[in-house]
């Protein structure tokens, strides 16, 4: 099955709004097998609209489009839907009392332009909307065995009724049944991922394998597909299992799940107490952490010990160790982790020290050397990486080295 | 002047990258003044690419093409191009010797392939890549008067041709000269700021005014053109007073730089140095100040005291107060910013306690609760606030807040 992704909105082609919708449905229905093989980007304008729409049934089974559900009268996606399929708009009771019940529900009176909002082109499948007070639709072709699913733009309505209703509606027109596992590695390149891996990359048919990378992980989706369901679970079984052989030490999550919630997950599950003491990462490394809801169970602090003084108020380093071997040593990220661990009485305790430039750096201690230290199990450990990259990819790449440290010496606890 | 944007890649068809080039051309392209209609993405396929491009070739003057520039074979942009217009496709060899001298200065080995980058359509206008390897080009179309940009698909690249060259002649095209300010508003939201210029965007010829929302925010654009630059220097300045006039306040930058940047920069500009302490927002305030190069002038540390025990060991909260009021409170807001500027002898203390969520809160502190206290000129002052959102959103609306009542403070000193 081909599909086509219309965006409908003049704040797209003003530069105001990323269009991570077409991004996200694309990613989503190569899940479901289902080819993606156009976006289009159209402002709120009729005759440009449904040119676009007529351009996509021409080639694609299944056109999704976003946006221009709005009350407003610039929003206009299902009355060139309508107009283009020859049907007529016809006002559905139901979806019209529930957004009436969302105004009250807020405590406003419904404007009346928002009736608009419950005008569908006839024979529509109606998705209600939870999460905003458009409903989407989907209208079938039946003559031609096409259909347009119609969703709102703000990326958050968008999703949930993609996750709802969509995806189901589209996996069962799609007859073949898929199964997919989702692997997060880390600490190791789409490129280098892809060497170890191209055998299998290079022969798949069924599972097939895809890389998405992004934020420091590379995300490797496994999919298999077929009438048998358990065949499917057992064929990417089998193919995960291979992939583990070869990539294993870099996979921290058989879920999809980032490298912080690995660590977080870990940290939970062991019961375990962490502290950490950061310098060129700024407090990125804790707000990784931190970022996750019940973060007070696993969390004492972080120090954010910038300049040298705080280095030693805050975690005792000593002045001579500065002194002699400089802010950003193997000596000072000991003694910084150290004195933290001591200082808190954390069970784990982090240290980061290094050089995330774009100055400071020298021939010795260039920008990108950073320490870091890691206390666990009454046992300290230091580690030397040369990071590239600008400031803020210096900063990630730390964070991400750091998270997969931790993991390694969480896992194997 | 029309313009539509086609980006090539079948990547972004599998939603494996956001298409942000779109969206930074748009963008761009809006500021000289020249509307962008389309959005086309298609794959990696010769029919596909050569029937959108003479699809936009029939209704715009300019096609900026990204992608599809590489060395394999699957980049084929410049050749469909070639097709389409039937151009022959000659070898540039100033283009190849520069290829050629970056892999020697990357010392490796230039494969055959990548000779290909340094051929073009006859007649193109070449534009050196000094961030990769694939030139870009300019290809007119006289007769028809318009034109097709060629730009490589990595996001670095292209912004860095588009500044470099692209935009100078995209104004030497557009006759009229233009003239724009950035006024950066933070603590407003997009709907309060239209709403206090609505007459202005509603009247809006020359100067025009144009909102941009993202990441705590608003982002005013005005533009004005007109064959005589001081006259538009003019207009603009008049323009932007009459806005600074209504929602002066709100401004923190006159460049369009971000609220942190504004901040850092008034820092380093007096010379004083900032101690910070966090809990909820976990360590996000102190790395907004501490991505900035030349951080360790102004940043003595941050601290964040996640659990109870840290406010009292780290800032000296007294265990009292913590009992009484619980640690969301002024009281441990302002213990908190008085401790750490005690221990620090910061010149400027900022605090912050409260409740992220989604757990955690009460009916009498609600997730969203945040307390923020700061230190300065040997007086401390706490704001209470009540944000709403998700955890994410509500660390965020608590680190603008916390930039924003900095701001404010030190712009007054």
């Amino acid at each position: 099955m081909k599909a086509g992704i219309l965006s409908i909105g003049t704040e797209l082609l003003m530069g105001k709004t990323v269009n991570t919708n077409a991004t996200y449905l694309s990613k989503e229905m190569a899940e479901l097998g289902i080819g993606v093989y156009y976006h289009y980007t159209i402002g709120d304008n009729p005759g440009r609209i449904k040119k676009a729409l007529n351009d996509l049934l021409n080639t694609c089974d299944i056109i999704v489009t976003t946006g221009g559900l709005g009350p407003t009268l610039d929003d206009i996606t299902k009355e060139i839907i309508a107009d283009t399929l020859n049907l007529k708009m016809i006002l559905d009771e139901r979806s019209l009392s529930i957004i009436k019940e969302r105004f009250v529900m807020f405590n406003r009176a419904m404007p009346e332009s928002n009736v608009r909002q419950a005008y569908f082109p006839e024979g529509s499948i109606i998705l209600d909307n939870e999460k905003g007070t458009a409903p989407a639709c989907i209208i079938e072709i039946k003559e031609r065995n096409k259909c347009i699913v119609v969703l709102p733009g703000p990326p958050r309505e968008m999703s949930y009724l993609y996750e709802t209703y969509v995806k189901a509606y589209l996996k069962m027109k799609n007859v073949t049944k898929m199964h997919s596992v989702y692997l997060s590695v880390y600490d190791y390149g789409e490129s280098a991922v892809e060497e170890k891996l191209l055998d299998l990359i290079a022969e798949q048919t069924n599972p097939t394998v895809a890389t998405y990378a992004g934020d420091g992980k590379v995300l490797l989706r496994v999919t298999a597909s077929g009438e048998d369901e358990q065949n499917n679970i057992d064929a990417v079984n089998h193919f995960v299992r291979t992939i583990k052989e070869r990539i294993g030490n870099y996979i921290v999550s058989e879920k999809g799940d980032d490298i912080d919630k690995a660590v977080f997950d870990l940290l939970i599950e062991k019961g375990l107490k962490i502290a950490l003491v950061e310098s060129c990462t700024g407090g990125k490394l804790t707000s990784a952490l931190i970022k996750h809801s019940g973060a007070s169970e696993v969390v004492d602090c972080g120090l954010i010990t910038y300049s040298n003084d705080a280095k030693v108020r805050e975690v005792n380093v000593s002045r001579d160790t500065l002194q002699m071997f400089g802010a950003v040593s193997h000596q000072t990220c000991y003694e910084m982790v150290k004195g933290l661990v001591a200082k808190t009485g954390a069970d784990i305790g982090i240290s980061v020290t290094g050089i995330a430039g774009p100055c400071g750096g020298t021939t010795e201690k260039p920008v990108g050397l950073v320490y870091i230290g890691i206390s666990i199990g009454g046992e300290i450990y230091t580690f030397e990486n040369k990071f590239s990259g600008d400031r803020d990819l210096i900063q990630n790449r730390t964070v991400y080295k750091a998270l997969k440290i931790l993991y390694d010496y969480l896992s194997k606890m």
